[in-house]
């Protein structure tokens, strides 16, 4: 016996029609001599009703919450003063009811939004109830529209998909690698892929010309909130392409995405900083622009300063910053000074304008001359919060200080707004102070800007600019990407800067390195994290909520068993003692 | 620079127009003092002319098979007697030649079909520059839109995609798993999925009514050269269905696939036959119709025979079958008995028709009564090839005598038909001679025939139907699945059934027993081998054909160099050392 129609597709055309549905019973009670339920599908709800001289009386004094039925009978208009709309302007007055299967009673309710007081560790174990939840079901159901629209409009623009290798060598993505065992090799290992970079260069390398996937990345890391061991990027690669190439296309295709999949338009061309621009003025690499806030820089300011802690950063070759903040209270002001000292700022100086005069923090120290200038930023009552020292510690400082006073007064409030951005010309190279060894920013194939190129081996090479670009949404990082190196020397020579020897170059990525040498087209991409794209637009703050079977907080699958104790020493034993062929 | 459109896509309304495109030599000569050289790119290739005079003769000199240019010029007419359609029609009278990026000597031609002569292991090395062979390119693009077809179909009946864990326990699916070791657990290991099978049943448990995946699937089995050790399936389920709306679903969009991509209707419904049906008549459970030669029954003809063979199977229990086929040589007849023999048969006993008798082979012992019968199969010069036994041991020598047929006489050619079947009630158990245990047919969550429920646990229980069923395309089977079991009892029994005590079947699968409790409605689903049904669409033998990066023969990725000797008892000893969870 076939359903009529969903449950939650239930409409007039079918009023006073005898219909059969089934579904799981959501709540049932009896009243005035009934018994009324609701039958529940993916679709929807609609309210069914059984009269006592009914035949399937008996059975429906039998139902519990949850129990799967099939439902035949009449659909009928409700009281007209009970109408709410949709579904809920009809009843089904039924006559047959068959049960075709139990439920035991839940763990926890599954109709509406989930009780705060359900730990998420529970939903986690009985996870393909929590899915039953309407705000579960649609969670899945953005993610898998996201996924159709990038299929669709992906195809329409002549890209091909390509189905990549999971059991391959170790790729340089700099995390840790999840090892498979080799049956066949014993001692040996596959690694799974952090991500697919160097097979969709390869399919540039063979003229695929445009190349796209739907690709399972992995990397052995802690879970986070936004990061789960295994995640899924959209994948992308193009051939005789520039960088502008490609961040056009990802703004049509974001706009396609939320055009079908939210109704809405968003803003294309997104706005572009260079990682300059962004440091100096919010601080991030990923900067939310949400609102405005900006770091202001006022070295310049206190270029004869007396106060102790901005002379000697500018002495130092630092600079001295600040940000305009609202009127504050002094717990507010140590929240504040908490989260500078948490992100490497030794203390968090302030002043604050009352009628007219700057008082309070190191107001004393401020020249009349200072003053004018400073002022000229402020309202009564306004507070400027400043950081001093070398220019990068200084605005990651202020950066994190600019959100925490998002948070503070809800400057953002509900994810209402997608507010998208482009980070461009990254540093080729970063410096690592700790091994005093210089090491890749992005990764070690992005092509570094040509007009930089000599400058490598030099002690400049850390001006170097990338041809390397971030994707960020109200804050987070959702893509990256670069045009790539796409001839053997330049490569050689990055190398080299990182200081891989020609033949550790050669042992590690040689089969790439004679790639490159048959004819290797101009190529660059992008990935975007998907998992993150699809949080942000379900308007979440867990990666967990769009996921169908995310691992749980301690690590494991949620069908595997908790785990006993971890002991890392004795693992890594166990790694050194089958000999990775990677290290 | 941008290139004006594909080389490919070069028409008439670019005549006199001067463009830019971008590609690969493909084969540069000078002739009559010009440079001609063909430029090809993903779509396409266009003849290129640079005269003497251009300031582009001396880089035109300089090119090479594979180098990577940028050429422009004006877009000419080719001499009318030279047309030869598409951008074969036109000529390029190149100004401009830019290298983009230089080549080294090819190891093997990319132009054309790939030379016999080029052995598969060089290709595979060099699989970068085998998927520049147009061949190989019309593959991938083929198996693209498939899967693009496959979303836009599945999304416009309401399915959703949903991806399912890939660092998970180890599932039911009889293969070895591939495993991979948990940093954070030492001594034990996350298994690769063999197939979301659970996942996918959890998703009906969830309420998500009508799920799809393209998933790649892990077991850890030999390379063939239909098989790959990672796979990729269309993994298919839904909720509140019969065997019947599963089948016609996978009709429709079996149809939708041939209409879009291949441009081609295939006819539905498929034909149906039964397991039993399918063994008694071509002898094997994935027939291909593409020819007749059905097995013929012939028991009850040999009920009083002379000859040993027959009289002995029949006294058995067993049964005498046989094919007609054309007129055999000596050799062929010696051949057809060789396949017979490696499919467990003891010989091929045959007779011929000869001006209207029978003779030679066992010819001597049919009687004239017997003769009668026979001889109204068969025609002038036509052989009758038996099979005596076990009725599964019979009929599978004779599917396989029959495939050897074809083959011989070459009764299919190229590929060119594509005869969809759909083989229904499996057998649910499977008796394992050798350790004299039951085993399930296809997974223990597949759904017996309610009218056998009865059987289980009785001797008869050998012949209870599974809601089982496969989907065959020229006798392979691309496709697989069942009506799932929805009741944690009926799910009991048949764990019971293969010998599963409670306690053993609540340790495996006690997450999913439980499962079952909380209301699961009755759901089936399918998973088609997508590898397979490309190499089929694609008209090629191998399925190292239809994958981009496929592991070659020794088992190994192209990307990992070259192993050692294999030894499997070391391997096996180190994974006893550490203790695998699943034994």
């Amino acid at each position: 016996m076939k359903r009529t129609c969903y449950v939650g597709k239930v409409n007039a055309s079918y009023v006073e029609q005898r219909i059969t549905l089934q579904g799981w019973v959501n709540r049932s009670r009896p009243l005035g001599g009934l018994i009324f339920f609701d039958l529940r599908d993916r679709e929807g709800m609609l309210q069914v009703q059984v009269p006592p001289d009914s035949e399937a009386f008996e059975t429906a004094e039998k139902l519990r919450s949850e129990y799967v039925v099939q439902v035949e009978g009449v659909l009928k208009y409700r009281p007209e003063n009970q109408r709410k709309g949709g579904t809920a302007d009809f009843e089904l007055w039924a006559d047959q009811v068959t049960i075709l299967n139990e439920a035991r009673t839940l763990p926890f309710q599954v109709d509406g939004i989930v009780d705060d007081n359900v730990k998420e560790d529970l939903r986690l174990k009985y996870r393909y109830l929590d899915l039953r939840r309407s705000d579960m079901q649609n969670n899945l159901r953005l993610r898998h529209k996201i996924t159709t629209a990038i299929y669709k409009f992906l195809d329409s623009e002549g890209f091909i998909s390509v189905e990549t290798p999971f059991l391959t060598k170790s790729t340089p993505e700099g995390a840790r690698d999840f090892l498979v065992p080799s049956r066949l090799n014993p001692g040996t290992f596959y690694a799974l892929p952090q991500s697919p970079q160097l097979f969709k260069q390869l399919l540039m390398v063979s003229n695929l010309d445009r190349y796209f996937q739907i690709a399972r990345c992995f990397r052995d890391e802690a879970l986070r909130s936004d990061r789960q061991p295994d995640f899924t990027q959209l994948d992308i690669e193009m051939s005789f392409v520039d960088q502008e190439d490609i961040l056009t296309l990802c703004e049509r295709l974001m706009d396609y995405i939320f055009q079908t999949v939210m109704g809405m338009s968003i803003p294309v061309p997104f706005e572009r900083l260079t990682y300059e621009e962004a440091m100096s003025k919010y601080g991030s690499d990923k900067p939310d622009l949400r609102f405005g806030c900006e770091i202001i820089e006022a070295s310049h300011v206190f270029q004869n300063t007396e106060f102790k802690a901005f002379s000697t950063a500018l002495a130092e070759g630092g600079v001295v910053k600040f940000l305009v903040a609202p009127e504050l209270t002094r717990k507010q002001i140590e929240e504040l000074e908490r989260v500078a000292k948490q992100n490497g700022a030794k203390g968090l100086a302030w002043v604050r304008l009352e009628q007219g005069r700057l008082t309070g923090g190191i107001s004393k120290f401020i020249t009349a001359e200072q003053s004018d200038i400073l002022t000229g930023y402020m309202y009564e009552g306004s507070t400027l919060l400043f950081g001093a020292g070398p220019f990068k510690h200084a605005v990651s400082a202020l950066g994190a200080v600019r959100l925490a006073l998002r948070d503070m007064f809800g400057w953002v409030k509900g994810n209402e707004t997608f507010n998208f951005a482009w980070v461009t010309d990254f540093p080729q190279l970063d410096f690592d102070e700790e091994s005093g060894t210089w090491t890749y920013m992005h990764h070690p194939f992005t092509s570094p800007n040509p007009a930089d190129v000599h400058l490598f081996g030099t002690e400049g090479q850390g001006k170097i600019r990338a041809q390397a670009y971030d994707l960020v949404l109200n804050g987070f990082e959702v893509g990256g990407g670069s045009i790539r190196i796409h001839d053997p020397e330049t490569q050689r020579k990055m190398f080299e800067a990182i200081g891989l020897s020609r033949e550790e170059a050669q042992s590690k990525f040689g089969f790439f390195l004679e790639a490159l040498e048959y004819g290797t087209p101009p190529h660059g991409g992008i990935a975007w994290g998907l998992d993150r794209l699809v949080m942000l637009m379900a308007r979440t703050e867990s990666i967990r909520e769009v996921i169908a079977f995310p691992k749980n907080n301690r690590g494991v699958d949620l069908m595997v068993d908790a785990p006993g104790e971890v002991d890392q020493r004795q693992l890594e034993e166990l790694f050194i003692e089958v000999k990775l062929p990677q290290e």
